[in-house]
């Protein structure tokens, strides 16, 4: 048998996780470098994970509601000045044209690093009235940010992602709606990455500029770090005032709208490694894997193996996303090649199996064994399927709570993070100076100031002082 | 009952058919202007449009065996370069990239007007044997071309679009793939668009930059003109060379690879407005119509209407993209508001109606009214729907017929475009002379040389030389 490449091991996680990570980008095939610097090629296997996400999160975005449109990835620079906070915050990090073919322009246009300035123009000229509220609006596409380091999928130039930006009527109904896709965000990552997330609001120093406030979901990585994994931000009445985003109500009286705006983007599949892959490479939650499950015939020279293998390939199709690798690799490196592509399943079936009625199916994540009676196979392997979305979320629930860890003071603080990266609870005094400090001692940032509020102790794990909110506390990506 | 908003009446095609075009693109709410000149915003209902597109491109893609994969926006400088003809073709109209954030970059960035030298240096680092051969990927962006003058889905300086590009051991199979793909855009453009197209080759003043022969589909307006509609083209081994893209043949020699791209962009829907629309606004085809069935409840203030609208709504939603209107809106505003925006079918139920247990129908391309048993609407619903989509093409394409002239000499070509526009069939030499002085007489272009040859006459219908080939020549958008 020819054995055309050799799966080469990859760094361990233990090792140097960072090497891990590259290694696993690049050897399951998800990315290629370019020669520009910062920005990669998401390869066919990679942008089938982002084409899952995509179409789970857009149904999901439909059935609350939502429509999809398309702005200009142009912003004039004028334009991108009309509100402070928000220029302020981006115009250090974006991308200038200056020229139209051999023409300079007379304004600099940047690309967009997000789209709320064209949004808020746009929503300045389609709302006249009560009755054009709410816009519900979001976009598919790519954004750009000047970023002076870059990472795969966590922090590059160009990435792609999706931007919600709604307008709304009342204060009441804008808050409605960031905290409500801030549920939708954290249900897609539980029921569909299987990754579970602290829901809660950053700080004033942490918020989106020219947020009201910013709320996110927080996830924690492997080595402990923590990733900021979706934000949605209430803009209160603020960008409406800079854009005259104007309506006249029932009483005919002019008010501002109120705007959210929400995004999550392919740093989602950085999460997907950073969360449930493994020394041996991907592991994929069944609802995100492009092949659910991958057929590998055993002695396929053998009269008759192939085309069971055929046949078990059909039927299974109608079950998931089935695939037959019956190329003249060997067995061993076909299992390799699945493993490190993270296929949630792997089905194996040789003569002796044939004779018995049966074949074995494989777990990527376990590696248990099961035999399968040839008869029940569909729904033995949607049960599979199942069990195995399930307990990839547990696993990783477990994972994050054995990591989060409390500290009453500074010196348990420095500590922990010493001894053990993860989440950190911690009280805090609502002072901007406590988060400096403490960034500056540890490195560690506040994630959020989480929903659900524990009681650790009565006073700031920094100064001191009386405290009553409970923080989340960590290094992040 | 009260009237919200007026619809206003658009400008008549026979009248004004620029102003014709542009009234329908706004008032069916398809586009909105933004602040950069020449970059439209597609708002939810053209979006939905190109959805559908999308959808129903991407799953013939498939089909025949392609993938998705994203490339960065930006080409650095010296790689567009790589290619000679290339680069000419495209360096005048493209947008650079000169500054990030406050730093100048050491070289400049254009933003991707079409991206096959980042494909050339992907497959250069991805090919290295027959084994990676072929490379069938597709992608999903926008790109940006720096033009003078603009209109909305026809000529705009951003669009959406997707483009093709493959990899090939052979020269044969490179062009299998030309012409496969030039089949799947002709079939889609027929059977979902309801567009006939023209499938030919252009000529070698009219091919794309860089290529070794284009392929076209051409199709006709209402008003005669003619519009590309995709292209696929072959690249032969001219971009390989340029990129070093080589593999290891079964003979253990190293070989250039042959390449193709091809692309269809939101000009479709510019096709689709001046195909099939009329003087009420859109008339779109079903299988790209957002909104497939509109209920519109008559008197619906009379008890059970608006409970039967409903239940036919809840039905129907099976069938088709069915929504109901039960708005305080007059029934006559919802039905000019409905015609505008191409909804292919309009179902009115008022007491009447229901006391008859029936129910009307009104197409919205011919205006046939008919009586339907609500027993059957379900049935009735998809027949109708079906029959719509085969009549609309019928109908283009008796347009098309009825406006295609053949011309043995200048002197009819000349005659026939002063009385009325279309495609003219004539005889050519094959010089580019000749294409050039048609030009300049009458500022018709060769559209392609169709797959389907006619014999006008012996010689070339400009210079009376023997000719062998006959020319679509139409003027274009």
């Amino acid at each position: 048998m020819a054995k055309e490449k050799l799966v080469t091991q990859i760094t361990s996680m233990d090792e140097d996780f960072a090497q891990w990570y590259t290694d696993v980008v690049k050897k399951a095939d998800l990315v290629d470098y370019s020669s520009v610097r910062g920005c990669v090629i998401l390869r066919p296997y990679g942008y089938a994970i982002w084409e899952l996400i995509q179409k789970q999160l857009d149904e999901r975005f439909k059935e609350t509601g939502h429509e999809n449109v398309y702005m200009p990835m142009f912003i004039p620079e004028s334009l991108l000045q009309k509100e402070k906070d928000h220029v302020e915050g981006f115009a250090p990090e974006v991308a200038w044209v200056t020229h139209g073919g051999s023409d300079k322009l007379t304004e600099r246009l940047c690309v967009r690093p997000t789209s709320e300035t064209l949004f808020c123009e746009h929503y300045a000229n389609v709302v006249q009235s009560y009755r054009d509220l709410p816009k519900l609006y979001n976009q598919w596409c790519s954004v750009v940010r000047w970023e002076k380091t870059t990472r795969p999928f966590l922090r590059t130039l160009e990435f792609l992602w999706q931007e919600g930006h709604t307008a709304h009527a009342s204060a009441e109904q804008a808050q409605e709606e960031t905290l409500r896709m801030l549920d939708v965000y954290a249900n897609f990552c539980s029921d569909v990455l299987a990754i579970p997330v602290i829901k809660g609001k950053k700080t004033e120093k942490e918020k989106f500029a020219g947020a009201m406030a910013t709320y996110t979901i927080e996830s924690l990585m492997h080595d402990g770090k923590a990733l900021q994994t979706g934000t949605s931000h209430n803009f209160g009445d603020g960008f409406a005032r800079a854009f005259s985003i104007q309506y006249t109500d029932k009483d005919n009286k002019l008010q501002y709208v109120h705007q959210t705006s929400w995004g999550m983007s392919t740093r989602l599949i950085g999460a997907l490694i950073m969360v449930h892959s493994d020394d041996d490479g991907l592991v994929l939650p069944p609802k995100v894997a492009p092949i659910q499950l991958i057929i590998v015939p055993v002695n396929q020279k053998k009269e008759g193996v192939l085309e069971k293998a055929q046949q078990l390939k059909e039927r299974l199709c109608s079950v998931c996303r089935t695939r037959l690798d019956d190329s003249d690799k060997s067995p061993g490196w076909k299992y390799s090649e699945y493993e490190m592509k993270g296929v949630p399943l792997r089905l194996e079936i040789g003569p002796r199996d044939i004779q018995n009625n049966q074949c074995v199916i494989v777990r990527r994540d376990t590696r248990e064994k099961i035999v399968v009676n040839l008869d029940e196979i569909e729904s033995e392997v949607k049960k599979l399927l199942d069990i195995m979305q399930n307990d990839l979320l547990e696993k990783a629930t477990r994972h994050r709570d054995a990591n989060t860890f409390t500290a009453s003071n500074m010196k348990e603080f420095e500590e922990q993070l010493n001894k053990k990266q993860g989440f950190i609870k911690a009280m805090w005094c609502g002072s901007e100076e406590c988060e400096n400090i403490i960034k500056e001692k540890t490195s560690a940032t506040a994630r959020c100031i989480p929903f659900e509020q524990e009681h650790i102790s009565d006073v700031c794990v920094c100064c001191s002082k009386p405290a009553d909110k409970m923080l989340y506390w960590g290094k992040a990506y």
